[in-house]
């Protein structure tokens, strides 16, 4: 039955690909909007390398690089729920391979392994991981995350091509650096999502209410929340089974 | 007669001496609440350099150096009635140097000229400085002021110590950074006052309501307010004079 | 025959490892100091890696990456007989991963394609590539390596653990940055290796030197030559199989 | 008696005014070639500042800023000949001055104090100083000296037009920076004067190398050399009088 209301969702959109799909198909005859809560697309640094990419500033990109890591391990009651590292946290990383890009991820190739905290071992996850990407056009992309980084949420994507180089660096608390006999020492990067994203999200919400006033197509769709899950689900399965993985493969094209 | 309400003021509170004399006894005398709208107070990165201060970090400072230019000049409308640069732009300067350094100016000197637009000469004025400060307690200071910056709002701050230095630099709208064959090009600083300072504003209208809340002093009074009006006088003496001018000359101690 | 001189030998030490494996044992049997000339493990930002890593700076090491740009695509002739990306460029980075380290890497998968010079083609060679590395101590690495970065020559590296991070930037001609409407502009990164190794390279010959004089075994030895080749080799063949490939696997263990 | 030799001398060139002036009426008449040790003028990147200028990426120069701290404070043997601050520290800062911003200066205003070693007092020195200056063609600038600067060798200048501002940071020890729980640290600026400009000093030499194989007017003259303790004898005179003086009046024009 279906309500009619808009929906604003956070990701990923579900777990169980029936009813992800299921979903979808009521959701495509409905005439409700449908934005899904990728917050980094609303960060103005991600922002810009794109308004630099449309301006052919960077020519025809050729490599990604995503750093994204937490300052500190999620709790294990979270751990359980979460549908591992790559659908929990990496997913957020897929989601902005194919923003930056424009370009459709082909396959994956994963590894990592549990380098923080043993106790995870138990529900079958990993905290430390590189995946490499490669997309649809040829171009090739590299994802490293960590689930505890001492010094605050790392937070860097860099996009290169064939002009040049855009390379969005963390955000900090304040530009005050101290210089003394041990060194010059910048602030971190601040602490965690809700400090980093918290334009993002203001920005998010904002574009949602603009799609729901002007019934137009949300600018993150439920079409892009699968399409990051499926790429998660390729990475978890290259990892399980040590070798690259076609994205295609998971759940039909 | 008094009204009895608490007060926000924009700064300058006034330019002319008697009449903000006057207007000192009245609020002594009343019951009510002034904060001076000395926004940069509220600014993180400033703020960052006074907790440095405080946690002795820089140990005893010895100089402070305040970098603050401004995009594009003002209107000849607005330089007619602004006071002149010393009362109008460099006196959020004398604000930040008593505030930073928590210690009163003993007397300045300032040297400049008109180097961006003639048509001022005719408002008496100046759009270029230099303005040294000597402290109470022996240290000392130096202002550079421009009235067009070409790359966007120039507001730093350096407070150097007998253990270090901390160094506020300017805000960028981002932090992508975009390398190809003409170099490694780093987002301007924000615009403007209005960009840069947007938080400080919002934090600083909070100050204000949370000292009305709890009928405390505000966090910039009317002395302060005052005191950067003197320094400011001091500034244009020193300038039209050519040489250093001792701020308890100004209207009396 | 053997001459008995001290040798110092540029990289790669070889092609063909039959030969390689048959100069190996003939060393082995003299008292001949072999030095490879991987001038990287010189350069001074890569040392204070080093250092804050034997500090214990950066805790146990999990993730470390390495970037590796050259300005601009070799030409023709030097790709005929070059050995291929992997082990004519790439293999710089397959020692500095195991000096950076201090880890043996045990199997790499590699990525990539052309999309710089398609000419290149005809020698069977790839232009742009992402190499995955896996340590045998469990951490993991990535390298990105491209023929043409417009903005200079690109060489970061990066060593992230459980306590910090430590990150090798690039080394500019100057420190001047020049701000203007257009943005604030930093010279870019030194153009190739002889300019951003030319004290790597002094001190390389002076360690050589030193280790002649006082008959002591170089920093660079014929072994760690063998071991980045082998690297090389597997990183051909995973790019050429599609699969991680174990470097035990490349002329036996 | 004229020996007709080049001679390459340190500054300053003198402390006794009749004879430095007595020694230019030798050197004019011989056809010696005489280059005065001003180091700074061979460092890359205050090279940078001039080519960008003599480029117009600056505009007309309108602000010149020279921060110049030395590490730590020279013994008591040093102060008691060294002539003091501004003849001995301030001066390679006054050379800077004329060199970056191709102009005369015509007066100065210096303040300051002893902040560092109150033992200095008995030679009638100083060792933290501001000094402003004011250039024949209208333009000004600002020098800030300290002799202890606990973070290293700080060498910044800034020239500031009217289409943008070039800025001459820090040379650091590497490029290697550190994220830890307690801040991101860099490395702090090179120790002092032969880790900072030691090319320089070999860049200086070639010059004067230069100048005698082709007999051709050395790069920084015997008058560059005059030129300079003129503006230092006016800055100790300023500072001892606490009022500007000009250049002009120092030892005739």
């Amino acid at each position: 039955m279906l309500a009619h209301k808009d929906v604003f969702c956070e990701k990923p959109v579900g777990f169980d690909m029936d009813e992800i799909l299921g979903t979808y198909e009521v959701i495509k005859q409905a005439s409700s909007l449908v934005q899904v809560g990728f917050n980094r697309r609303y960060d103005k640094s991600f922002a810009r390398i794109i308004e630099l990419r449309d301006q052919d500033a960077i020519g025809d990109p050729q490599i990604l690089k995503i750093t994204s890591r937490d300052p500190e391990p999620p709790s294990h009651d979270y751990v359980a729920v979460s549908g591992g590292i790559f659908m929990d946290m990496t997913i957020h990383d897929f989601d902005m391979a194919r923003f930056i890009t424009g370009q459709e991820v082909e396959s994956v190739y994963a590894t990592g392994g549990i380098m923080i905290d043993p106790g995870i071992a138990q529900y079958d996850d990993l905290d430390t991981a590189i995946t490499t990407l490669n997309f649809v056009n040829g171009m090739i992309g590299v994802i490293d995350n960590s689930r505890q980084a001492t010094y605050g949420y790392d937070q860097r994507i860099e996009l290169f091509g064939s002009k040049g180089m855009a390379h969005a660096g963390n955000v900090r608390e304040s530009t005050t650096a101290l210089a003394t006999k041990a060194g010059t020492v910048d602030d971190n990067p601040l602490f965690f999502f809700l400090q980093r994203y918290i334009d993002a999200y203001k920005t998010e919400i904002e574009s949602f209410l603009d799609s729901v006033r002007n019934r137009e197509a949300t600018k993150c769709t439920y079409e892009d929340g699968i399409k990051a899950i499926r790429i998660a689900e390729a990475a978890k399965q290259s990892y399980q089974e040590k070798k690259p993985v076609e994205v295609k493969n998971i759940y039909g094209d």
